[in-house]
């Protein structure tokens, strides 16, 4: 058993956008120091205590990143996998790389996922334009509408296209580049949930109550706790996030996705994603929750035990889009609440700028 | 009215230990920067945006200081007031210079407090040796053991000298360096409470719940919310504190420490002392309320409206003095324990290194 970090050791943090900053935060809650490696300027940077800004890939750039920290994590799951293994050979790199290239690639995603016997969506890979009729004839057999996915690079509903029928496959292809990609098939869900599982370094698990997620071109809008499922179908959805981050060997939280189909169905939760970091969907957990997600990761990144994943409140989570910002004092004379700001410099259309959660007392 | 700062304002801070760390938490969590000023090192400077460190009195070094931020508020009341006078001049000071006048001198404070009509503890003031005797006399008519405190500096227990008998004063005062002192009858109360009361830049006011505070040594140790007082106490009390706060024209969080004498008691509430900052009695706020005492300093001093003050849960805060912070690691398995570690260096006797807060479902 690896001793846990002790205080005023340096957690470094590959990127520094907001999911970062929160990880920043909550690190220093617990007396440790933070660096943040990021190839641009980003809102962590104003407070963590140091930072190194340079392209992923510089090898020696890295290396000085390595020899000023303690342990690494990262904020989000693009990566290059190429800089989490040298890492990984100087410093605990946590979660591993192993979590990095699972989650860079859709195809090797669902693949693992389905390999474990989870129900996810019915799915073909189109690896290139070879691929597209035969990718056609099986969503012919789905009889239903699909989504091609880019198999990497995609988030906030980037890098995909909807197909309403068989024939406009190739175009869909063509219109996202013609790269690697994976079709879905589009599920009648009733609504959307995710899990936030922390594992540690031990390998207990804690699972936060699932949010249920509404999503508005491709971006998370809110997140609702409790998302009134019943208690079977919670539990369910807890231990399929809990035997993913298992089979992975995961360290720290990791975001697993899922659609709810209703109780009627035979399979009930179907995974869509996972996201091996902190996830939008858990920034409730900051204001109804004693220990947030990011004290979480931050807990297990640094060996230590995980804290509680009880919620005291319950909560409405809404994110602040673009200009959804600039109505700052207005939500500022709203005092019930908690209101989570960025401080990023330009509110560009699409960009996530804060968040607001509202608590009301826990009913259940 | 002014208007509210804007999100990426500067928000500046004189002293960089753990009261100015977890504000600049908290301011950064609103979107602000923040810049400290501090003549040491701190926790705070791990966390801030930026720092610079040099004397109170370096009024050149304060005006780089007042032409790098939008305002400026401090986290200990000892600030030399020319400091805040100086930069006053140039950029809002909030609390302002008056409440660090009042606060820093308990024979003013006193005089302050007993003219608003509130009630306090018969004391006495000892500018030089040439009024000992008559304060000895003063003291023989209350018939009680006293304490003798210096009119400056005090904190945690410093600066303060038992009086069991009106012959021992002269030996007290001499043995506190024959600096200004205030005597104080040793007052018989039940408990000690403490009101956190905010006020914004319009006059508005908000209390967080007292906590029941314990002290040993001369520092608190523990306190508990709720403290366990009849509701038309609780009432005295948050009106006691507000109308201190609105004579002060105070802006941000001020602490007002006061004694319980029980319900018995004609006047059950004596204010003790003030202190024109955030309180170590209000760092339970930070895990039990959905805005803490951190959260609305910075929204006072940033012209914005306060946040809500109601509790969502009991809560007990422990401080971790000097060595009890080597405790870390078994506080860390307790999952119902919210742990704050402070970053410092070193744990010195009587140094606060930390806090944990125990949540418990609210009852009432």
């Amino acid at each position: 058993m690896t001793a846990p970090l002790a205080p005023h050791s340096v957690i470094g943090i590959l990127g520094g956008g907001q999911l970062a900053k929160m990880l920043v935060q909550a690190a220093a809650e617990l007396g440790f120091r933070v660096a943040i490696y990021s190839d641009d300027w980003g809102p962590a940077l104003d407070v963590a205590g140091s930072h190194l800004i340079g392209p992923y890939e510089n090898l020696a750039r890295l290396d000085e990143f390595a020899r000023a920290v303690d342990v690494v994590t990262y904020e989000f799951e693009n990566v290059p996998v190429i800089a989490a293994e040298h890492l990984a050979r100087r410093v605990p790199v946590r979660p591993g790389p192993q979590a990095l290239r699972v989650a860079q690639d859709r195809s090797v995603e669902k693949a693992f996922i389905a390999g474990l016997g989870i129900p996810i969506a019915p799915f073909a890979v189109i690896k290139n334009a070879g691929d597209v009729a035969a990718a056609a004839k099986t969503m012919s057999d789905w009889q239903s509408a699909a989504i091609l996915k880019t198999a990497r690079l995609g988030y906030d509903g980037k890098g995909q296209a909807g197909v309403a029928t068989p024939a406009d496959l190739a175009a869909a292809f063509a219109s996202l580049g013609s790269v690697p990609a994976v079709l879905e098939r589009r599920i009648d869900f009733a609504f959307e949930i995710s899990m936030l599982v922390v594992r540690s370094l031990d390998g207990s698990l804690a699972c936060y109550d699932p949010p249920r997620n509404t999503h508005a071109g491709g971006i998370l809008r809110t997140s609702l706790v409790p998302a009134g499922l019943a208690a079977n179908v919670e539990a369910q959805a807890r231990s399929i996030a809990e035997r993913i981050a298992t089979e992975l060997e995961y360290v720290g939280v990791l975001g697993v996705e899922m659609f709810y189909l209703g109780e009627a169905s035979a399979t009930p939760l179907l995974v869509n994603e996972i996201a091996p970091r902190v996830h939008n969907s858990g920034h409730w957990t900051m204001d109804a929750c004693a220990v947030s997600q990011f004290e979480n990761h931050i807990r297990a990144v640094a060996g230590w035990p995980l804290g509680a994943t009880a919620r005291h409140s319950d909560a409405e989570m809404r994110n602040l889009i673009g200009d959804d910002v600039e109505a700052w004092p207005s939500l500022a004379t709203d005092r019930d609440l908690c209101l989570h700001l960025y401080g990023k410099r330009e509110a560009r259309p699409g960009r996530k700028m804060g968040h607001v959660t509202r608590l009301s007392p826990r009913l259940d």
